[in-house]
C-alpha cells in the first residue's frame, strides 16, 4: 500500500469466503463507490467457481461510468495467494452448507428449543462455533504466516466466537468484527425522533455509547446534537409496545423485518436501549421469555426465520449473479451502509473516525472480563483501532450479558482444544437450554452428529467413555 | 467479657429468636459443654414465652453432673435488654411463620416450579428474603446502637442474604454466618476414606479448601494428614451413581438424608465437590437438571421437604419442651457438632482456629465480586476473623455459583430500599424459574401477596403502574 | 444554546479568571475565528477591573473584518452571575499572586531543592495545590448549583489536582482539563520526520496514543498516515543528545524553549516518548537526576525559570493590553493552536472529534487506579467525553508516574479537608524532596508560612501538636 | 514420608546450604526437639567440608538425653542426592562470600549512600539479587527435576527476590520465605504490656495481622487475647522517642540490637506499627529519611552492620565448631524461636497453624499486585499454605511499600534473563539512590565489576552500547 496526497494506493485485499453472494458484493459496491482507496482484491473461497463469478462481477464495475475507484479482482486458488502480503483481509464464510444451518435451527425445536436466527448463542450457535472454530484456527494460522501485520475483518457468525478464535490462535493479529446492527437501531432513534418533530435526521445524526456483546449490545446514551435522547425513548416506550410504525429493514438482509416489541419490553425492564434486532436479542434471554414457543414468538411481533427461506434466497441471488454476469440484469453502484469501507480508509490514517466494534476487551467495558470480545465504539486512525470507553454496564442487565461472555470464552477455548466436552458444559449453560441434562445431552450429540463432516474432534468425543448421565 | 488463664468470664450474650426449638436447644447444650466460657445469655423472641420456656430449660443445665459452666438464661421482652453491651450476638430467627413458607414452597409448584427446601433461592429464597431483610435491618440498625463492638453471628436463612443485610446497614459490624453443611460434606469424604481403608476417622481430620457461597459452596482440596483425597473422591465418583453407603444426616436436621447422587453428578461434570447437601445443591442449579418434576428428583435419590413434614417436626418440638420443662423427659449435654461456641472461644483469642464462615469477599475467593457474602475458611482469633484465600473458583463451576451472587446482590440492594421491581428482576434471573415473562409476575404478585403481612413496601408496589406485561 | 444547521448559538461561556491577561485573550481569539458557535462570555475575575479589560478588549473583536463570529463580552462582580444556566465554564485562574509563586519555587533553592517550574509536582505544586484546593471547592460547588450541566474546561496548574478537585467535590460534573503539552510533542515528532523525509507535515498529521498524567504524559505510538514513527524516533534518540534543531515554542509561552534533551535520555532509557516539555518532565524523575543543581540543568539544555521573568512578562501583557484598549497597538485574529474552542463545538455534537485531556480514569489506562485523573485521548461528541483506551503503561515507567498519581490523590483528599498533615506525607514522599525529614519540616513550614492568607486551615495546622521530629 | 498416629516418620529433608554455621545449627537444635517428626538430613554445600562438619554435629544431638527425635545427617556432594525425593527442601545459602558482601555494603558509601544491611534492598539488596538469582534459578529447575511436590523453604536474602524466583521458574513450586523479624516485632508489643501491666506474657500471647514485604511489614492489629493493643502502642509511641528499655535481640542474629526509634517515629507518622528491625526498615524509606549520613543514623539509634563484623563473627562460629567436634565444648538443644519445624509439622497435616510468611499474593493483600511476593500470615495444614487475607494496606504506607514490590518483580524479571540495564532501571528508581544518573552508573558499573565472578551474563552487558549517559 501506497498513501499520497490522502490517497491509498496499490491496496491488496484478500477476501477469504470471496465467492460469496451477499457480503462480496457489497463490498464491491462500496469500494466502487470509493474514491480515496484503490488497488487489487483477491477472491478465496473453497468453491472456487463462485470466486470467480464474483471476479467476473467485480471487474464489471470499473466499466460503470460512476465508478470513483477501479479495482482489480483476482480469484485465486490457494489462501496463500489472497493473504501473501495483504494490506486487508476480509472473512465472511458460511460454515457448512445450509443443510448444517438446518439443523442448528431446527432439530433443537424437537427438543422444544425455538431459535430466531440460531448462528449466535443457543443450541445452533454453539454448534455453529464448533464447524467454525477450525476454519478460523486455519485462517489465524494462515494470516500469522503470510500478512501478520495486515488489519483483518470479520463478518462471519458467530462473530464473538470467530473473532475471539482469531485472537486465541494468534494474540498479535490485528482483528476486529463488524456488525450493522446497532446501526439499524440508531435509525430507529432517529425514526422516532423525526416521527415526534418532524424532522428527517438519519441514522449518522445520531450518537451512540454502546456496550455488550454482538448482537446483545446495550446503548445506554443517544444524542442528535448535543440533545439527550433517551427521554424521548424512555416515553415512547413507556408509551407504545411496538415499534412497527418506525420498523428498519435490516442491511443485506432486506427480509427480516424487526418491529422492536422485544427492545421496548427490555426497555421498560431494565432502563436502557437494547441494540440488535429483536431477532437476536431474544435468542440471548432466557428461553421462556420470547422463544417459549411459537405463539410467545408472534406475541412478541418477530419471526422465526426458517433455514427453507435462506435456501430458496440463495437461489435468487445466484440467479441474480448469473443475470449480471450475462448482461441480462444490470450493474449498480449502491452504498450498502456498512462500514467496512470506511474503517479500511480510516486504518490507511486519511480520515481517522469512531465506530461500533467487537474486539478483545482492555478496559472499555469496566464490568466485563479483559480479554473477551466485547462490542462497543473505538477510533479508528492510522494502522490503529483503539475501544472508546463505554463504561459500566448497569448491573441487571450485565448479569445477563455475561453469562453469554462465560459461554462464548468457554466454548473457544474448548472449541480449540477440540474438548467437546467443555463446549457441552457452556451449551448446558445457554439460557435457552432449559431442558433436562439428559435431553440436552441427546440433543448435543444428535446436532454433532450431523454436523460431524466439520468436526476433526467427532470421533475423539464419540470415543470417551462419559460417566454421567 | 472478662478474660483470666484462658478462660472467658462474664459473657454476655444475646440471642435474637430466643424462643427457638432448634438452634437455641443446640447452643444450650453446647455452651454447658465448653469449660472456657461462662456468663448469661440473654432471650429475645417475638414471641416472649417461646423465650421464656427456653430460659427455663436453660438454666435447668446447670443442675446437670456433667454441666461445664453454669449459665444464666434470661428471656426478656425488648431487643434493647438483648443487645446492649452484649459481648455475642446469636440470630436465629423465623421470617415468619410455616404458614409463609408454605407459600415459598409449594404456590411456585403450581406453576411447575418445583423446590427442595425453599428458603435460599429459587421464588421461595426470593420471596423469603424479601420478609427477612426488613427484619435484619432493624436487627442491624439496633447492633449499631447498642452493642456495636459486639460479634454477630448469623443462622438464619437466607444466610448470604441476611448476612449480606448486616453489612449493607452497618458497614463496620463483626457479623459471620455460619453453617454446617461443610461438615457433612467433610463426613461423607472420611467415610468413603474408611470404607476404603478400614480406618476409622471423621470430619475432623480433613481438611478441605471451600469456596463458593452458602449452599452452594465447592470443595477443590481435601486432605488427610497430608493425603491428596481429590483423587479417591474422583475415582468413586466415576464409579458410583450415588453415595448411600455413606448417607449422612446433617446436623439438626436429623431428617434430611442426603444421597449425594446430584453431589456426584456434578463431580463428574465439573470435577471437583460440591460441598452442601443435595437438596440445596439441587436449588442452585438451572431448573430442568435435578428439578424438572417430582420423577427427575426421586432419580437423583432426594426429596422435595414438604412444610407440612416441618410443622409437624415443631409439633413434636413443642412437645418434648413441655416434657423436658415437666421432667417427663431428662435433659442431656450432647455435643451438636455445630461450631458457634468454639468461634466464640476463638474470639475471645483463648484458643484461635480455622473454620469455614460466610463474610464478604475481600479477595478471599478472586473472581466472586468483592463486597459479595461469600463462604470460605477464616482464621478466627482474637476480635478478629480474617478469611483465608481460597483461590479462584473454576470458570465453569463459578459461571454457575456468580448468577446466584448477582442476584443475592440485587435482591440485597433492592430489598432494603423496597424496591420489589428490582427483585422481581432477579427472580426472572434465577435458575430455576424458567417460566414466562407473565407467568413469573402472576406467581411473584401471588407469593408477594400471600406474604404481604411481613411486607412494608407492599403498598408502594401495587401501586406502582408496571407498563410491562 | 441552540443549535440549528450545524451552528451552536445563544452559547454561554462562564469565564472564571476572566481578567487572564494570557488565556483569556487566547480563547478571545479563537473564539473570533470559529463561525460555528457564537453567544456570550461572562467574564469574572476577582480582579474585577482586569475582568473589565477584558470585557472591552473582547468586543472589540466584532469590529475586525475577519471576525466569524461575534461574541459579547460581559465583565460581571458575582460568581454567580457568571456560572448561572452557563453552557461551558472555563477556569483559567492564577492561584494567589506571583509573590506566592515565588515562595513556590525559590524557598526550596534555599534546601537544595531546584525546580524548572514548581506548578505540578514538588514542593511548588505541593503548596500552590493547597492554595488552589480550596478555590476549587468553591467553585465547584457553585458550579453545582448553578450550572450542573454545563460543560467545565480546567487551564489552571496544577492540572491534575484542580481537575480532581472538582470531582471530588460534584462527582457528577462533567469536567476536563486542557493542557497543550501533548501538541509540542505531536510537532517535534513532525519536525523530525521533515527533517529526514523533506516534507512539511505538522502537528495534525501525526496521531498518537498518550498515557500518564500531565505533564508527565508518554507516547508509545505514533503515526503519520499509517506509518509508524517509533522506530524513527527511536533511531533520532540513539543518534542525538538533543533536539534543538527541532526546539518547538510552546504555545501561549512562548518563552520557554524546551531542547529535548530530558526526552531523549528518558526515551534512551525506557524505550518511549515522554511528551511534555522538558521543564515539566524534569520535575517529575527523581530530584538527582535532572534537577540536582544548576550545572545539572544546564547539561541537559533546559532552564529554571525564574518567577523574577513572570512578573516583568505580566507587566508587558498588561501594557499591551492598555495599548490594546486605547488603539495604539492593533488587534489581530490569530488562532492560538489551543483545542478548547475546538472541544466545545465537538460537544454541541456539530463535529465530534478526538484529543488528549485530562479526566478520572475509568479504564482508559489499564494500571493506574480508577478514579485518579489521567490524561489520554478521548472523543468528544454531543454532550459527552469518553476516554479512548490507551492501553497499559509500560512497568518501569508507570513506577515513575504511578508515584505522583498517589502523591496528587493524597493531596486533594487531605487538601479537601484540610489535612495539611497528610499533605506533608505527600510532600515526602515526592521524588525532588531528597532532604531529611527535619529538613522538609522546616521547608514545608515555612512555605506555608509565606502563603498562610490563602490556607483556611493554617491555624488548625499550626495548632496540631506534632510528636514527630 | 509416612504419617503413623500423630508422627511423621521417614521424612527427607534437603538443606541446600548445608554447611552453614548459622541456620543450619539452629534447625538441627529444633529438630532435635520435636518429637513428632523423624528422618534424614542431607546436607549439600559448595563447601563440602563445612557440610561434612555438620553432618558430625548433627548427628550427636542423638547422643543428647533430652533429644526427643533422632535424625540422621548426610553430607552429599551433589544437589541431585540432596534433593531426590525430599520431602522438604530448606535452602539458606550465602551467595558469595564475605567480600562480596563488603562491596554490597561499602562500595555506596564512597558515593554517600549508606545501608544498615545492604541485603535486600538498595544497590546492596540489586547487586546481591544479582548474585542470588542465577543460583536460585537453578535450585528451582533441580526441584523440578528431583522434587517437585517437595515443600521449599527460603531463609536466603533477598528474601522476597529468592523465593520470587523460585515461582518465576517454576510456576507450580510449593516454596515459601521463612523470616523471624515480626517476632521480634511480637516480642516487642508483649514487653511494651508487661511493662505497663506487670505481666509476663510472651510473644505466642500476641496475635497480630501483618502486611507487606519482607523487611518491610506492617502491624495495623495486634491483640492479647480479644485486647486491642493498637491504642496502648499509639500512646507510647507519642509518649517515647524510643523503646531501648524494651530491645529485643534478634533471633540467630544476637548482636543486632534495635531501639525502635525508626519503628516509633513510623508509627506516628503513618499510624500503623512497622513490623521489622530499624536497620531493615531504614533501608526501605527514601534515603534522606534515616540514611543520609552516619550522624543521622546516630541519632535514630541504630547501627550500621560493618561486613568486618560479619567476618569476625564468622570466625567465632568456625572456632566453636570446632570446638563442639573435639568435645570441648557441650552441644546443647536449645529452641532457636524459628518457625521452619512449626511449619514442617504443620505441613504433614498433624498440627495446621497460622503464622507468617512469604508467598506470591493471590489476594491476601488487596493493594499490592498479585503474584509479587508478600508476607502475611498464613494457614500451614495438611500439604497446604494458604493466605489469610491481610485487607489494605492504608495508602500512604502502601505508596512506600509499593515501590519496592515494582523494583523487586523488576530485578528477578529482568535478572533471570541477564538483562541487567533492566536491573539498572530498579537500581535508580531504589529511594536510597540519591544519586545522579552518571554517577548511579559509575556506581553500579563498579559494584558489578567487583562481583562479576557471580554473573554469567556480565560480559554481555559491558559489551552492550550504552547511548545514555
Amino acid at each position: 500500500m501506497q498513501i499520497t496526497n490522502k490517497k491509498a494506493e496499490k491496496v491488496k485485499i484478500a477476501y477469504i469466503g470471496g465467492g460469496s453472494r451477499g457480503w462480496a458484493r457489497g463490498l464491491m459496491s462500496d469500494l466502487a463507490a470509493e474514491s480515496r482507496m484503490c488497488g487489487k482484491v483477491y477472491l478465496y473461497d473453497i468453491d472456487y467457481s463462485a470466486a470467480k463469478d464474483n471476479e467476473k462481477i467485480g471487474n464489471m464495475y470499473k466499466e460503470l461510468p460512476d465508478c470513483a475507484s477501479k479495482w482489480d479482482y483476482i480469484a485465486v486458488k490457494t489462501r496463500e495467494e489472497a493473504l501473501k502480503d495483504a494490506d486487508f483481509v476480509v472473512i465472511s464464510i458460511l460454515p457448512g452448507t445450509f443443510d448444517q444451518m438446518e439443523t442448528d435451527v431446527h432439530v433443537p425445536e424437537e427438543y422444544g428449543i425455538y431459535q430466531s436466527v440460531g448462528d449466535s448463542v443457543g443450541p445452533g450457535g454453539a454448534v455453529r462455533a464448533l464447524r467454525t472454530i477450525p476454519m478460523y484456527v486455519e485462517i489465524a494460522n494462515d494470516i500469522k504466516k503470510y500478512c501478520p501485520d495486515a488489519w483483518v475483518i470479520n463478518y462471519t457468525n458467530p462473530m464473538t466466537v470467530c473473532t475471539r478464535t482469531l485472537y486465541e490462535v494468534f494474540p498479535e493479529i490485528k482483528a476486529f468484527g463488524c456488525c450493522h446492527e446497532v446501526f439499524a437501531t440508531q435509525e430507529f432513534i432517529a425514526n422516532v425522533y423525526n416521527s415526534i418533530n418532524g424532522t428527517a435526521i438519519d441514522r449518522y445524526d445520531i450518537s451512540v455509547n454502546i456496550f455488550g456483546v454482538n448482537h446483545f449490545t446495550w446503548v445506554d446514551a443517544a444524542h442528535y446534537n448535543n440533545i439527550d435522547l433517551m427521554p424521548m425513548m424512555k416515553k415512547y416506550a413507556e408509551e407504545n409496545k411496538d415499534g412497527k410504525a418506525f420498523t428498519t429493514l435490516n442491511w443485506m438482509n432486506k427480509n427480516f423485518a424487526t418491529n422492536q416489541t422485544v427492545k421496548l419490553d427490555l426497555y421498560r425492564r431494565y432502563g436502557i436501549l437494547a441494540a440488535a434486532g429483536d431477532r437476536h436479542l431474544a435468542e440471548f434471554c432466557p428461553g421462556a421469555w420470547y422463544l417459549k414457543d411459537p405463539d410467545t414468538v408472534a406475541k412478541y411481533n418477530f419471526a422465526l426465520t426458517s433455514v427453507k427461506w435462506r435456501k430458496e434466497d440463495l437461489k435468487e441471488r445466484l440467479r441474480k449473479a448469473r443475470a449480471i454476469i450475462s448482461g441480462e440484469e444490470p450493474l449498480k453502484i449502491e452504498k450498502t451502509g456498512e462500514e467496512g469501507v470506511n474503517q479500511m480508509v480510516a486504518l490507511t490514517g486519511i480520515a481517522p473516525y469512531v465506530t461500533n466494534v467487537n474486539i478483545p476487551n482492555i478496559g472499555q467495558i469496566e464490568n466485563l472480563p479483559k480479554g473477551a470480545v466485547v462490542e462497543t465504539n473505538a477510533y479508528f486512525s492510522g494502522d490503529s483501532v483503539r475501544p472508546v470507553c463505554a463504561g459500566r454496564i448497569p448491573d441487571d442487565v450485565n448479569h445477563l450479558v455475561i453469562r453469554h461472555v462465560y459461554n462464548q470464552e468457554r466454548i473457544v477455548k474448548s472449541g480449540v482444544k477440540g474438548d467437546y466436552e467443555g463446549v457441552f458444559r457452556a451449551f448446558i449453560n445457554d439460557p435457552n437450554v432449559v431442558i433436562g441434562l439428559d435431553k440436552a445431552r441427546e440433543l448435543f450429540d444428535k446436532m454433532l452428529e450431523k454436523t460431524k463432516d466439520y468436526l476433526p474432534f467427532y470421533e475423539k468425543y464419540k470415543a470417551e467413555e462419559k460417566s454421567f448421565i
